[in-house]
Parts: structure tokens; C-alpha cells; sequence
């Protein structure tokens, strides 16, 4: 959580941090500073809690709302040191050199924030070269930011709630007219009468994200038959919608411009479910309750992977446990955390190297699927887990998980 | 443009570059690998051509149609490279090491992408400590890639033509709203009935872009009154419109995932418009005009911002020229490239250190806006221009400045 930044610092012998780059997409910036929707910005604070938030002059009404000791590029002097270095990033260097004097910091100083590599790997160099009272190190595998974010406080959980609540109804809204359509032979009908694609399934879907104040960040998957049974396909929009073929749709919207992600996975079937679907679905439904009853405070996030690859092998399909390079059965992890990004830690999967154990305060999900490309079919079943202040465990925002729906349409929506 | 990179790289001697970060929201990798949308990916070029794209095995399907030669995790050894480095940062530069070995490359390399600054400082140190013959270094405050972006090819210029027509016709029905009311006393009133708020045409607006298959990266500035005259105050969507304030709509969405952006601002008003308002509406207008005919190539980018300053300055108002503090009067740059980022070079602005010259292929915005906070006003007039390959300038998508509509609706949309 946020509040264990000052005494993460002092644990590291950090003197100072800062964080680069925008507002925007920059999930460090956006937990220091909120969603402030600033194009370019440096947030600079020392382990006495002094901070200062760094900002163009024309984003002050965005800057202030945050709260924080603030100042802004021309306060800053950026612009004599553009001029002195002769380019933007040794300008900006320049008044990190500069905002860090100010703070008084010295010693060591960690740099944060999602920015261009080459830009940032000149700006450390010039920063050693400029501040000789000032080392740049780096912060661990498992930084500050990465500690304090595998745990998320009331107030994000609140609002990783309220974006899953929006991201339900809006899958709410495209399953039902997926099942509210028609099956004539081959063919998936509307009811105005048009066949139904899956790309009329993307664009409700997307649209009532859109209402809600949500974004697609890279898209959402929506796919079918063969495409389902690659994962991370994103499906095909053309295609038309196909009878007892099974249909991914996995949702993972975020707030505009990059807040906090939620992320659900759903597998449908209109028409007659075929055997085989049936039986994989019932399994994978079998994995996710087994995994979800299974969760335990304190045990490694990595063994649940073992115990999902124990039930599938148990059950004949391949895992990726017995054969990382395999495409058909089990072939991916069982989840992974999120928050401010959609994959973040823990992950409910991995080595040795993973040793991060299941604590209050985390969020993940639990994703257990499927996969057979060479029979075009493919289940996902994935809900976000809330690992509770009292040790318990609760999925954050319920949503049916049934594989098909009737006729004429559905009655029991979310 | 981009075919022009194997000659920077002989140009700089890089022996290999590489892109880090996935294919997402990061330019370089985009401009690399097309839209594919990969959560984790590398690519690796050597100066000789050759190249790689390492990816997620889940994600063959979004990598193989960029057409680049591939191999994936698994093939690459990352698991293994993990569990040595007892990391996930170091199993990728591990891996990034051993795709170098592999491409056959030695000698000075340079790393690209939006990357998390802390990780990639210490890959960087973890690829110099494993191989003694490769130099990771700084490619220039100019990087190859900023180098070659600053000018598009044919196919980019259509498929910005494409999302800039799309915005714009997002564009012309939210203004469309907006000039359909009835002004009634101290009130704007919908078709319907109720009071127009700023969230109703946000709203509007954003569904139609959304349906058009384009993103909010970071929102839309929607802003009216006191607030347009603070240039990145995005508005407040409670706010019920009123007749007589300047209203600003500056819109610059992008293809979802982070493919290319447009960017557009008009200023409009509605019911009887201000002598205020009109006088600085036609001084913005004709600065714009005046901006457009004075482009001619080979001349500094930096130099239209003095062109416009002076047009300002001798109508009275302060400029940024002469106090980089001011709040009112014109208070920003003229321009700024744009392609894959909102933001790209040239800028139409800067000091001294700013050489770049105006040179065909290159697209950027001209967008003089005058701003007075302290009378509850401002317009910004923006559009993208593009230098032809004949050296001619030409405004990319063309769409009606006005500034205001008649009560009743306009009829000569877009």
C-alpha cells in the first residue's frame, strides 16, 4: 500500500525518488499523483516525505487537484537548461539535477517512471556526471512501487469495485444480445433478422465500456472457435457468429487514461453445446471453484499453478508443467495481480524465482482455461479475487459464469 | 520515415538496436511490429537487416502478421534465463543477451521503448556485466527513431488522413448537439428540453469516436469560459453551457492500442457572441492564416512561433515570448509534430536548440490560441498540416472554423 513508501525508502537507504514521464499510462505517476492527466511532469520525493510535483504551467488546474508541493517548468528553470544542454531530455535531467538540490536530497536516488529507454539510459548518465553527491541506483527486481502495489487500501479497492462493476454491465449488456439471438441451422440471427458477427458483439461491447467511463487499453479479446483456443487472440470481427462454437469474450478495461484495470474472462456457446465443449467447460469451471476454495493466506501465489496442473493432468490434458512449448490443454498461468496494470504482481504461477506468498490487501485474478486449436475450441473462465483484510477470500465483483444461453433469450442477467 | 533506419544505424555505427516493451502504448515498438498487441515483446535489429521478434507464445496469432522474422519465449529460453537470474527483469535481459549472441552482433547497441526507468537501469547494467562485447550506448538526443519519425511515408499519411476524417466526423456531430439548442436567457437548451451540460457533448463525442474505432489516450479538453483559458484544463463535465462563453473542443484521439493520433481544436460559442470574444476569435483566425501562408520548407520550426508572436504583439496582447510567466495573452507554442505520439518532433517553438528544419513528409499542428483567464475567455484554433513531397503545405483533414451556429442548427456540416 501507498503507505509503506516512506519506510520502503528508508529500508533501501533511498534518500530521494523520482518519477518521470507523463500522467498518462505511467501507472508510478498515476499512484503518486492520481489520475492528473499531465503531459510531461516529474514528481520528486525524499525520504522525509518532502515532495514536489514538477509540471507545465498550462496543466496547473490538472496539478493541483493532487494535493501536493507543486512547481511548475518555468519555476523549475527548464527552459536555460534546455538551452544549456542543447536538447529537451538533458534540459529535463537538468532540473531533476536542480529540483534534487532543492530538496536538499544526496545520497541515493531512484528513478521511476514508464519512459523512453534511450532517452532515460543519456538522462542517468548526465545526472552521475552533473550531481556528484547524488548515486543512481537501482531499486531491486522487486522495486518500492512494486512492494507497495502488490497490496491495494480500501479506497483502491473501492474503485477496482466500481470499475468492475461498470465492466460487468457492460459484458451484461453484449452476452445478452449474443443470447438473445436466434439459431437457424448454421447461422447465429439477430432479431431485426441480420446474421450476427462478432464484430457487432465488439462494438456494443465497446460502446458500453465507453458510456461508463472505461477504455479499452489494447483492445478487448472477443474471439471463437480456433482463434479462442490461441489465447491472446484478439478474434476476428467478420466472422459470423457460429452454433456451438465457443466464444471468449475477456474484458480488461481500464479507467481513461490509466487508472485502475479490471479484468474478466467469460466463455459462451448459443445453440446446442457440443459434448466436448461441455466437458471442458465443466472442468474448467471445476479448476476455477477448486482454486478459488483452495485459497490460503501465506502460502506461495506460484503453488496454486501446481494444484490446477495436478486436477487437469489428473483429468488427461497436457499441462504447460510437463511441457512449456505445448498449444493444446493447460498453457498458460493460473493468474496474475492487478491494479494500476492489468498483469502485475503476484503471479499465480512460476519458478522457485517467484516467491511472493498470498497477503491481505492483494488482488488477482484466477484464470484457469483449456485450449484445443486443433479442435477449434477453447474455455476461459477468470474472475478477480480480493484477498481480504480477515484472511478471507472474495471474488470482487460477481458475474454468472454459465457457458450458454436459450433461445429467445436469457431472463437471469447480472 | 522508417526505411530510412539501416542508414542511421550504419550513420550512429550501431552494430544492433533493440525494442523493449510490449506492443502497446509504445511508439517505437508500433512503429516497428505495426498494431500487433503484444502484452510482453523484443524486437532486435542488427545494422545488416536482420531481425527478430521475440514474443509470448499465447500471442503467435497478433505476432505473425507483422510479417518480421519470430521466436518466441520458449524457443528464446526465457523460463531458464528467469530461474538463473532468480528474476523477470533479468531472465529478459538474459534473453535479450543471448538473441544478440544469436543475431551475431558485437559492438555499440541501443535500447528503445517505453519502458519502467528502475528495470530498465538495471537490465542495462546486467547486459554490460554478461557480454564483454557488446557497448549498450546513447543514440543521441535525436535518436534514430525520433530521426526517421519526424517525416511519414505515404501509407502513414493515409492512415492518419483516415483517423483525422474519422475524428472530425466525431467532431462535427458533438458541435452539431451543441448548435442544435436554443439559447433561452442565461440558458442552453437540448431538443428535448433539458439544459446542455459539458458531459452531454463530451459524452456524444466520445461514443462517436469510440464507434469509429479511435481511443481517448488520455480524454478530450472540453472546457469553457475561465477554464479554456487554462490550455490543458480538460473541463468539467458538470458544467451547464452557457451562451456567450468560449467553448473549446480539442480532440486528439488515436487508433486503439496506440497506432496513430490526430488532433484538432475549435473554439465556438453560442447565442450572441461577445465583442470580446469576436475580436480575439478573428485575431486567432487570422494568426492561423498568417502561420499557414508564411510554411515554406527548409526554414527552422521555431521560427513561425516569432512570426506569430509578432502578429500578437502588435495587436496588443502579451506573449510567451516576452515573459515565459504570463497567463493571458498567447501563452504556449505554435506546433508540435504529431504521428504515433500527440507529441512528436518538430516543434514550432523553442529556443535556439531547437534546429530542426521544416522538411517534406512531416506533419505537425499549427495552433495559435489567445487566453484570458482573468475574463473568462480564450480561443485556440488547431489543425494538422502536412509538407508535401512537392514542398507544398497542405491542412491534412480540412473541417469549418467557425465559431459559432444559429439557433435552430447549422446545416453546412462537415
Amino acid at each position: 500500500m501507498k503507505s509503506q513508501l516512506p519506510g520502503l525508502m528508508k529500508e533501501r537507504g533511498l534518500e530521494a525518488i523520482a518519477v518521470l514521464g507523463g500522467g498518462i499510462d505511467n501507472p508510478v505517476m498515476t499512484y503518486m499523483t492520481g489520475l492528473a492527466r499531465l503531459m510531461r511532469s516529474m514528481f520528486v520525493m525524499r525520504a522525509n516525505g518532502e515532495s514536489l510535483l514538477v509540471h507545465n504551467p498550462m496543466e496547473r488546474d490538472e496539478a493541483a487537484p493532487t494535493g501536493l508541493p507543486r512547481m511548475d517548468f518555468v519555476q523549475a528553470g527548464l527552459k536555460g537548461f534546455t538551452e544549456e544542454e542543447g536538447s529537451d531530455a538533458g534540459g529535463e535531467a537538468r532540473m531533476l539535477c536542480h529540483v534534487l538540490e532543492k530538496l536538499g536530497a544526496s545520497g541515493k536516488v531512484a528513478l521511476y517512471g514508464k519512459v523512453e529507454a534511450n532517452r532515460l539510459l543519456y538522462q542517468a548518465e548526465l545526472i552521475k556526471k552533473k550531481m556528484s553527491n547524488i548515486e543512481i541506483v537501482f531499486d531491486g527486481e522487486k522495486s518500492i512501487f512494486d512492494t507497495a502495489r502488490i497490496t491495494k487500501d480500501a479506497a483502491e479497492i473501492n474503485r477496482m469495485r466500481d470499475v468492475g462493476r461498470r465492466t460487468c454491465e457492460a459484458l451484461a449488456i453484449a452476452r445478452n444480445l449474443l443470447f438473445s439471438c436466434r439459431v437457424s441451422g448454421h447461422n447465429v440471427v439477430r432479431p431485426g433478422g441480420s446474421l450476427l458477427k462478432l464484430g457487432d458483439l465488439r462494438e456494443v461491447l465497446r460502446g458500453e465500456l465507453t458510456k461508463r467511463g472505461l477504455a479499452e487499453r489494447s483492445g478487448t479479446i472477443l474471439s471463437m472457435g480456433r482463434d479462442s483456443a490461441v489465447p491472446h487472440n484478439f478474434g476476428n470481427d467478420d466472422a459470423a457468429v457460429e452454433p456451438g462454437k465457443t466464444i471468449i469474450f475477456d474484458v480488461f478495461p481500464g479507467e481513461i487514461g490509466g487508472g485502475y484495470a479490471f479484468d474478466i474472462t467469460r466463455t459462451y456457446c448459443v445453440g446446442d453445446v457440443p459434448a466436448g465443449v461441455r466437458r471442458i467447460y465443466d472442468d474448467v469451471k471445476e479448476a476455477h471453484r477448486l482454486s478459488m476454495e483452495a485459497l490460503e493466506v501465506d502460502t506461495f501465489a506460484r503453488g496454486y499453478q501446481d494444484k490446477v496442473c495436478d486436477f487437469f493432468e489428473a483429468r488427461g490434458y497436457a499441462t504447460i508443467r510437463q511441457n512449456e512449448a505445448i498449444e493444446e490443454g493447460y498453457v498458460h498461468g493460473l493468474g496474475h495481480g492487478i491494479g494500476l496494470e492489468v498483469h502485475e504482481r503476484p503471479r499465480l504461477a512460476g519458478s522457485q524465482a517467484n516467491v511472493d506468498k498470498l497477503i491481505p490487501g492483494m488482488v488477482f485474478t484466477v484464470e484457469p482455461g483449456l485450449y484445443f486449436p486443433s479442435k477449434g475450441m477453447a474455455v476461459r473462465i477468470e474472475d478477480i479475487v480480493f484477498a481480504r483484510p480477515d484472511g478471507k477470500f472474495e471474488v470482487l465483483v460477481e458475474f454468472p459464469r454459465e457457458l450458454s444461453g436459450y433461445p429467445g433469450g436469457l431472463t437471469d442477467v447480472a
